[in-house]
């Protein structure tokens, strides 16, 4: 864990290092990923079987290709009351969040009696990437496959690796709860390269989403262009911005929230108050000595983890927009001022009793968000993330004959005749 | 050219092929682009000087870096009056129809007391690469930059490379008139580096967009992630579904509109009346012999080129879906109809006087769309591609003690104990 300050002679430069850290895996995994897409596309099912054989350790010809319908049903009214009345409450936030997403589409004839406008449709097919052990989020299933269902997809295809065979029931459960059509039972680039080009027993689907390693994430970025995808993911990151009347407590659980989720997390306090960033720093040890999940908390927190005092809060919010952050908390009375001030961050908590925490389950807004800085330019999933627009036009002659001459002198300066022609003979 | 009927007995397979025709370069650019990448990275300007004397031939160093803007102006006032008219009326119409799509946003708060939402800002700079040589079109400048500036960014990069030192005037004055900030004159994949991780003299951008060859193409695929990209471009296509009542020379000429762009382009005809298609395929080779491009569109029509006789059009609509192509023209009296059965493409023409040039130029919606089957999940460049979403939550103790249990419950099922205190602390 590092600490700067704005006064500090080296600020300029401390904080340049800081914001072109990078957190995100060196491995060269290219290659291993093309071979394996490769074998996919080529044998097919075939090499499905035998890659799930090889890396986690099972026979999908003995154990069963795909998970019937009926044991997600079965997982889901297993489920202890409390936790499915839980997941039924994300459920029924998460798609009253995306309903209002749905892209109204245009249809109007302006003023040189032009009709045009702009259509939405939902693709076809989606297949939802869901990773096997640890990270094996039924949050996650809901976040990515409830703004498909919401955008009208009638195919949703969920793969999740099942290692050793092993089964997660919170991820049937949740499959079942979100109305997946399809759960097959493989994962890593094969199964992303399966979704694809397809195979002869799983179909291929037109948009693939959903987090997962560092294979995952190079076949979704290698098979982009052939399907679409919901982007490029990196390590998680948290930005907190506090002012000295918060309770140190809660704010070093919420740095803490983002640290345990893997080593290569960051976690970052922007304060003004140098008394309170001492406390946080405190409470952070405090906590860390009884989180069950401190061994990885601990080591994100100290290699990636920094506090930035501030002479005032708004000196912060140029730094956090030059750190593009996935997740900005403002916990502040009044956190209105300082979001306005704002321009680049996936998702914003504002105020004093809005942990990050709450927005990865039941709030609503997705949890998928741009991370590395690339919240410069890119949005969490929604809805339009499976759906297109096809725009249209529509001329009659008389419309035609207003627009017509300038296409031809345009299509002309270009040196596409074919182009004037088309129009000229209309004319 | 082939000619396929829903009749033969071999149409499925034969469509099939059609469907899986690949006309898209098989040329193993990835290699040379990652060098090319590496360097500029590593090298910044000397490696772009480097690379444009041995690619473009012309010393950056000797005749300038950037292209005034005052150049750019001066180039604008010395068009044919013609041609600036056309142009302005082509850059007033895209202005008009892509501010239709700068997105609302949402701030509400619902009955358990969450004020959520989402915010949409503009990225801060955007990138826009025009080819140079034959395919250096002032139209396409228009449609990406146009849609860029109504989106508010603020740093707008034009990048062209001008082979052997010649720089297109008619680029330049596309540039005045969509308020490029920057003029650079660079291109192929090193352009695309420099833009993706910016160097000492041109700083790096969000976003970049625009057309261009195989290199340019794979630049944009390595650096998607490092900034957004708009999408992996692959050969044009039209589909004209037309009936027996059209005039075969307009046809004819909508084909080779489409055709004339490149060898690698596809344009096919469904047609329910089999003398229309003859009469078609005879226009065609009448207006072939008189094309100044008559080369190019004569190798793409003979290699790509099909005609899909169907027994009623609405047999045709399902295999237009299947090819989801980049432009449909449904050349009827009544296209509606048609149009609601038609699930993908990129953009549809309706009527008998909507050429697909009309949508090239002057029509107003964005001619930078989805090639090669993508429109099933993709769509024409617009608004939102140069703006980015932050979605927003603000809780109250009142609606977090609403939310908050069921947030505890997933989070400790999920193996997230600090997700789980950072609520429980609040409660």
């Amino acid at each position: 864990m590092i600490r700067l300050s704005t006064r500090d002679a080296s600020f300029t430069r401390d904080f340049a290092a800081l914001v072109d850290a990078r957190r995100e895996s060196d491995a060269d995994v290219t290659r291993d990923v093309s071979n394996i897409l490769r074998s996919v596309r080529e044998e097919g099912d075939a090499a499905l079987r035998a890659f799930t054989q090889k890396l986690d350790g099972h026979d999908l010809d003995d154990g069963g290709w795909s998970i019937p319908l009926a044991d997600c049903a079965a997982a889901f009214d297993a489920l202890d009351p409390v936790l499915r009345d839980a997941l039924e409450l994300a459920a029924t936030r998460i798609r009253a969040y995306h309903e209002k997403q749905r892209p109204a589409g245009s249809d109007f004839t302006d003023e040189a009696g032009v009709r045009l406008g702009a259509r939405w449709r939902p693709v076809d097919a989606a297949g939802i990437y869901v990773p096997g052990g640890r990270a094996a989020y039924p949050s996650t299933l809901l976040m990515n496959a409830i703004p498909a269902k919401v955008a009208g997809v009638e195919r949703l295809v969920v793969v999740t690796p099942t290692p050793k065979g092993a089964i997660n029931p919170l991820v049937l459960a949740a499959a079942h709860l979100a109305g997946a059509d399809e759960v097959w039972r493989i994962g890593g680039a094969q199964a992303i390269a399966a979704l694809a080009w397809g195979t002869d027993r799983i179909a291929r689907v037109d948009v693939v989403t959903g987090p997962g390693n560092a294979w995952v994430a190079e076949a979704k970025r290698q098979v982009y262009g052939v399907v679409g995808i919901d982007m490029v993911a990196g390590p998680s990151e948290i930005i907190v911005v506090a002012d000295g009347a918060n309770d140190p407590d809660w704010i070093a659980a919420d740095l803490l929230s983002q640290a345990e989720h893997d080593v290569t997390t960051q976690s970052i306090l922007f304060t003004d108050s140098a008394d309170f960033a001492d406390s946080v720093v405190a409470a952070v040890e405090r906590q860390l000595v009884e989180l069950p999940t401190r061994d990885t908390a601990r080591i994100a927190w100290e290699a990636n983890g920094a506090i930035v005092l501030v002479d005032t809060l708004e000196q912060a919010m140029p730094l956090v927009d030059a750190l593009a952050p996935e997740h900005v908390e403002i916990a502040v009375d009044d956190p209105q001022p300082l979001f306005d001030m704002m321009r680049h961050a996936g998702s914003a908590f504002l105020g004093r009793y809005t942990p990050e925490a709450i927005g990865d389950y039941v709030a609503g807004p997705n949890h998928v968000l741009p991370t590395g800085r690339r919240a410069r330019f890119a949005s969490g999933l929604g809805v339009t993330d499976f759906m297109k627009r096809t725009s249209f036009l529509q001329l009659d002659a008389a419309a035609l004959a207003k627009l017509g001459p300038a296409t031809v002198a345009l299509a002309e300066a270009e040196g596409l005749p074919a182009h004037a022609q088309s129009v000229a003979r209309r004319l």
